[in-house]
């Protein structure tokens, strides 16, 4: 029954490379997907790395050389993991440059997300943030970086920044992840539709097509008569 | 899972005895839900008798002497059945004044609903007119009786005269009725809770919250996984 929109939730993160390109199928997928125009979107936060500095300082090292650190493989495999990556990235039309990332905090860039929610401008945001860090090379935990970030999408410089100073929106942040834990989800992106539905991970745009279409129909079915009682109709009351 | 409130759409007409008593049942089952501030409710259009004139003209007869002659019953039936409800709301606190009602048209009541949901007013609106209709024996029909109504739960006076005095929400209305009959509504109240669970009829306070219950649960459950792909976690991207 179409009583309402079809709600979307995403939970993904800024510093997501799967993220960016989940969301170039997500909109591969809707461009094709009859009722896309009534289709809520709303992205939820999810830190990968909640315990990374603001911006990490520059140590002379690649992010192949990070991540085999980090994750304890060879720098060349992490290089060959990234090119894979780059190149898939690069078939939906995206640059990743991984050769001049800078990793950092996304916590700041989360709570204005959900300012921009509230201004009608997160997709706008959304998609400006992962640009600045995927392909420019922007320090995306730096105040000074997302402020006129937020401005080009529209926000107003001096309640980016009231925000930056304060902890508004870290509640809202933090809701996002708690509901995250509740619902397992464990990597992102992770797409939520309807509340009922969801897929894990940047699948391709005919699956994520596929889904949006059971959503839809879900959507539409009729209500299940719960109980009857005493009503008016045509012909009189009972 | 919750990520957005429960939404609880009515079908109900103004000129309906059971309409009201079922609002005062749902209200009684909303404080006793735990849930209730997190509950979005819209009043949708149904109308009992839609080819009524604007304002019925006097007759010399009674209701329950036109009721007995619209549905072939005898007066006397008829006026035992207007005793029992008016026993029955009663008990709920509510006066019916069958003796005083003018039957009307309610179609541009219900536009002037629609209206009163985009200001934020629709649940105030509705109540008033229903106040007016069944115990007030106010003329629901008539330009004169509604734009006063209007102005009570603070919708102004021009902008309520120039939805009068055009066809505005004539849509929405009608888009109300098809939805109606799409789902099969042949009496009111009907109560559709998160676009899934149907409850039909002055349902008693305690029906109406187990209802509520139980759309709230379904609201609440985990996502079905449809599809997983490649995501990035907290150790690395796939």
């Amino acid at each position: 029954m179409i009583v309402q929109n079809l709600r979307l939730d995403i939970w993904s993160d800024i510093a997501c490379p799967w993220c960016y390109v989940g969301k170039r199928h997500l909109e591969a997928a809707l461009a094709q997907f009859e009722h896309a125009a009534e289709v809520d979107i709303v992205w939820r936060a999810f830190e990968l790395d909640p315990s990374a500095p603001r911006v990490r300082a520059a140590d002379g090292q690649s992010y192949a050389e990070r991540i085999a650190k980090k994750y304890g493989t060879g720098t060349a495999q992490a290089e060959e993991m990234i090119a894979r990556m780059t190149k898939t990235a690069a078939a939906d039309g995206l640059e990743f440059r991984f050769d001049i990332i800078r990793p950092g905090n996304t916590f700041d860039a989360h709570r204005l997300l959900h300012l921009a929610l509230e201004r009608g401008v997160q997709g706008e945001l959304k998609e400006r943030m992962l640009r600045a860090y995927m392909t420019e090379g922007q320090a995306i935990g730096e105040p000074d970086v997302l402020v006129p970030l937020a401005r080009e999408v529209g926000l107003d410089d001096l309640e980016v920044r009231a925000v930056l100073d304060s902890d508004r929106y870290a509640r809202e942040v933090r809701a996002d992840e708690n509901l995250a834990r509740e619902l397992g989800i464990s990597g992102v992106p992770f797409f939520v539709l309807g509340g009922k539905l969801a897929v894990s991970g940047a699948q391709p745009a005919d699956m994520l097509l596929a889904a949006l279409q059971k959503a839809w129909s879900d959507l539409q079915a009729a209500p299940l008569v719960f109980a009857e009682g005493a009503v008016c109709g045509p012909n009189g009351c009972d």
